[in-house]
């Protein structure tokens, strides 16, 4: 027999249609890189959006054809992400924080053919226009300053455009919409496409209660760029719930962050800990006696903080919980759309005390429904036993199964078509994930494994210490041995046997604790914020 | 250009996996007949689900059978949702409210090749046994009584089947799962049949934080009939969070429910207007003195309650939420998985005051993610504006488009493939639909429409009006004229006069009001509760 259900494709466009219907009052604000606020509502976003689609149309854009951005977080990029797939078209986000030559070497891979950037980012523009020759530049004003000859301008474009003549490309829901290369510390970066559906099921996913639990009347602030993995897919989330979206545009300084905070108040805000961590030293900062800024913020009470993009150290949890503010740590990849587990309070926690739900809310998390997780050893699955480790490997309708016309690679996919994480967990009774490393950031002393993340999070719980990062160092006796590169908080004095004896006093043995400690001023990042441990190894070969 | 994205069918076989793995811990609790308390664990619903599976192979079922339940809201119907799609077979559920001749057409025009049945209902199960011969009857022994001879034991048959060895029936996304038929007032039922695709996208849009806002943390009450539209879905959003679920069996009354409540406390319920009506009756009589119930029962303290089936009185809403209780109204049909629109409160409302809130929440509501929703006019579609009317006419992935084994009918479906509700209704600018009538029950008088639902509403607020059911007569004059069927609440007295004089002051218009009032003892009901004005119009025929 056969299913009576109409057979209706899965689609963005509906979820544009639909804020344009259901949610024509709500707001969209914009920090302008002068600082001042720009307010839309979705009303005007809903005939922007249209307008940018018969824009493209009209400029021969054709279906499947890739439409680069090289954007801050802002109104217009929002257009982007629902305006390019309604004409039928591919955003292509372009990472503003790889260096130009790789910029350029994407934007060819990913033959774009037109490119949407922001006047204040033309600069960085300049240096790569060599490498690759987009068919037509469309210059966004941001700044309010005019837009150079020789570049279309997004806001006349938009204004002969026609968005009420405009028809939406016919499209199968497995079409792709969106894409994105990954950041790989190693190698070419690769591209990931994804599709209306898996967009539409992440959303869906991402949505629910124990996850972002977005509602109608939450105020969404994502730090999180959106040129790195579609801002682990807010956009669209925020878009399906008429959720007012507050965009930092290039200010991610944290006093920045704590200013915006101040004039549009979030119940949710996304980005990598590392932003966090800036945060809550500004503001901790700023409650001392003497401090120029004394007075200056206050936290948004009840807040709900998504962190992701690397471990969450559980004394950032406990710091920002101290001023009611809960983070809520989710784990996944570009490849992964991205949201793969999210460390939430379960049924089976009520009972437990706060250490129980700190030290659970510093995982990794929780599979979300239709992602099928395993941890895979040596010798097939490992069991679910909070100790067993092994690479996890995901599948699901939003994980990727290839990469953009790159051959299929046996070290990212399996045989029998999981994708491989690189991450390295255990996963309890419960189904939390807890990523002791990354394959490759293991760190092999005499036979026995000790993981590097273990190490940051428990030296960065040190009160005096900032940041840290560990890496393996070659060593004779032993084959590898652990480095910290540490990161001290202002005016705190530590040492290396205060360390050791804190990570002591935490549970670590004697052979896991660091041989040595280097200071540094400041953690490497990559474009994405996550400590970049390829330049310590190169700058600490041993 | 292609997507990357994996290609993985959606499944509910996914959502038990998922309870099976991560959830092993939380309960499920049934009210057994004599109304003790049944527990189970998901992970003892795992692998009893698995065993009902195998056994369903073990015993020849084919992919596509269909397996018919006769049976109340237990863990053993829970089962039956997940092991039967599990095996590849059709779950059917069968609607005990219905005329045993009426049962036994059903099961012969869905073919049903086994029965579940719950032993309390092989009474019913007599009646109807010689109009459709099922393959196999398979008993529950619900009341812990022996099974009678001649039929399978539920419980002795899963102790014989092999979960562990059991493998799922491998299966497209659009394979069905689940039948329904849906209870005309008129004509043949017909069947509906889901799909696991429109099942899981209906679970992950009704489960979003502004709709049922299912949270692992929930504690889920259904008293809608997991016979009628698969309990509104809530079984799939369920085990999809791990969400604990409280059954009440037989045990409907209102007593009964409360009783329910002070054991298991809910954070969520689910059922029809009459249920909660009759629920704050029972309820608020406790409170007086002299009631032998006094003390017996509290309402759970920021309870949700999920209503819909029929319209819901805006008293009914003011009623609970001087308890503490906020009552989200629904509106879709078996045809729509059901949900369609829920009224939750917007963000634009945040500075609307009660009055203007309870308004809202008397409404159908917002139409949700994935459902295109018009109103077609007689010349085409109406402008949301709050007040032009037309028919509500939907489209989306989990919408019928057929019904089984049934001619495609104009009466049901338009040239473009939208379903006809059949329910008129106004949608405001904030997407509010408001309900005035079903299409069959406005009444024409003078060649202007006067809703019956509007009239009922207005005579159920006023306080000695326990139910009304408004229906149209014949008149020679005007053509028709609304006739108001009353019950009043126990030990009060309401005449004609006091009622129009009633209505007069809620804004009716003095050509409105009804001609005549008849005073009854209960207004006769459909199998799922809803008025059964068919009823009153033969009662009632001029």
């Amino acid at each position: 027999m056969q299913t009576t259900m109409m057979d209706v494709p899965l689609s963005v466009n509906h979820l544009l249609e639909r804020a344009g219907r259901l949610f024509a009052g709500n707001e969209i604000v914009s920090r302008l890189p002068d600082k001042s606020l720009k307010r839309h509502t979705y009303g005007e976003f809903y005939r922007r959006t249209r307008a940018l689609a018969s824009a493209l149309q009209k400029a021969g854009l054709k279906k499947g054809d890739r439409v680069a951005t090289l954007c801050w977080n802002h109104h217009a990029h929002l257009e982007c992400y629902f305006g390019i797939p309604a004409a039928g078209g591919v955003m292509h986000t372009l990472n503003l924080r790889l260096s130009p030559e790789e910029i350029g070497w994407i934007a060819g891979h990913a033959n774009d053919r037109f490119l949407v950037v922001d006047d204040v980012l033309l600069p960085l523009y300049r240096q790569f226009a060599g490498a690759h020759a987009f068919e037509k530049v469309i210059v966004f004003p941001f700044s309010g300053q005019p837009v150079p000859e020789g570049f279309e301008n997004y806001e006349a474009w938009l204004d002969r455009a026609d968005p009420d003549g405009f028809e939406y490309a016919p499209h199968d829901e497995n079409d792709p919409i969106a894409m994105c290369y990954t950041s790989g510390t190693t190698g070419r970066p690769k591209g990931v496409a994804y599709s209306h559906r898996s967009t539409v099921l992440h959303t869906l996913v991402a949505s629910l209660g124990d996850f972002w639990g977005l509602r109608g009347t939450d105020v969404v602030l994502p730090v999180t760029p959106m040129f790195h993995a579609n801002s682990w897919g807010m956009p669209y989330g925020a878009v399906m719930m008429g959720v007012k979206m507050v965009f930092p545009g290039p200010h991610l300084h944290p006093d920045d962050l704590l200013d915006l905070m101040q004039q549009e108040p979030p119940t949710l805000a996304l980005g990598v800990p590392t932003i966090w961590m800036g945060l809550i030293q500004a503001y901790e900062a700023s409650l001392s006696e003497g401090s120029p800024n004394r007075g200056r913020w206050k936290l948004p009470q009840g807040m709900k903080s998504l962190v992701g993009g690397a471990a969450v150290p559980e004394s950032l949890i406990r710091a920002f919980d101290k001023h009611g503010i809960w983070i809520l740590q989710g784990w996944g990849m570009t490849e992964t759309s991205p949201v793969c587990t999210i460390s939430y309070p379960r049924a089976e926690l009520r009972g437990a005390g706060m250490d129980e739900r700190y030290r659970r809310a510093a995982m990794a998390g929780v599979p979300v429904p239709l992602v099928e997780l395993r941890v895979r050893g040596d010798e097939g699955d490992e069991a679910w036993d909070g100790k067993s480790v092994g690479e996890i490997q995901v599948r699901g309708p939003f994980i990727t199964g290839s990469y953009h016309e790159v051959p299929r690679e046996r070290e990212k996919f399996t045989g029998d078509g999981w994708l491989r994480t690189g991450d390295v967990a255990s996963v309890d009774a419960l189904g939390f994930v807890r990523i002791s490393d990354r394959t490759k950031d293991l760190i092999k002393s005499g036979g026995e494994w000790i993981s590097s993340v273990d190490l940051e999070n428990a030296v960065m719980a040190h009160p005096a210490v900032a940041e840290a990062a560990v890496i393996a160092i070659p060593d004779e006796k032993w084959s590898e041995r652990p480095l910290a590169c540490v990161v001290k908080k202002p005016n705190q004095e530590v040492t290396a046997e205060d360390l050791n004896a804190h990570l002591l006093k935490s549970g670590f043995a004697k052979w896991q604790l660091p041989d040595r400690y280097e200071w540094l001023d400041a953690v490497p990042r990559t474009s994405t914020g996550k400590f970049w441990k390829l330049k310590l190894r190169e700058r600490f070969p041993r």
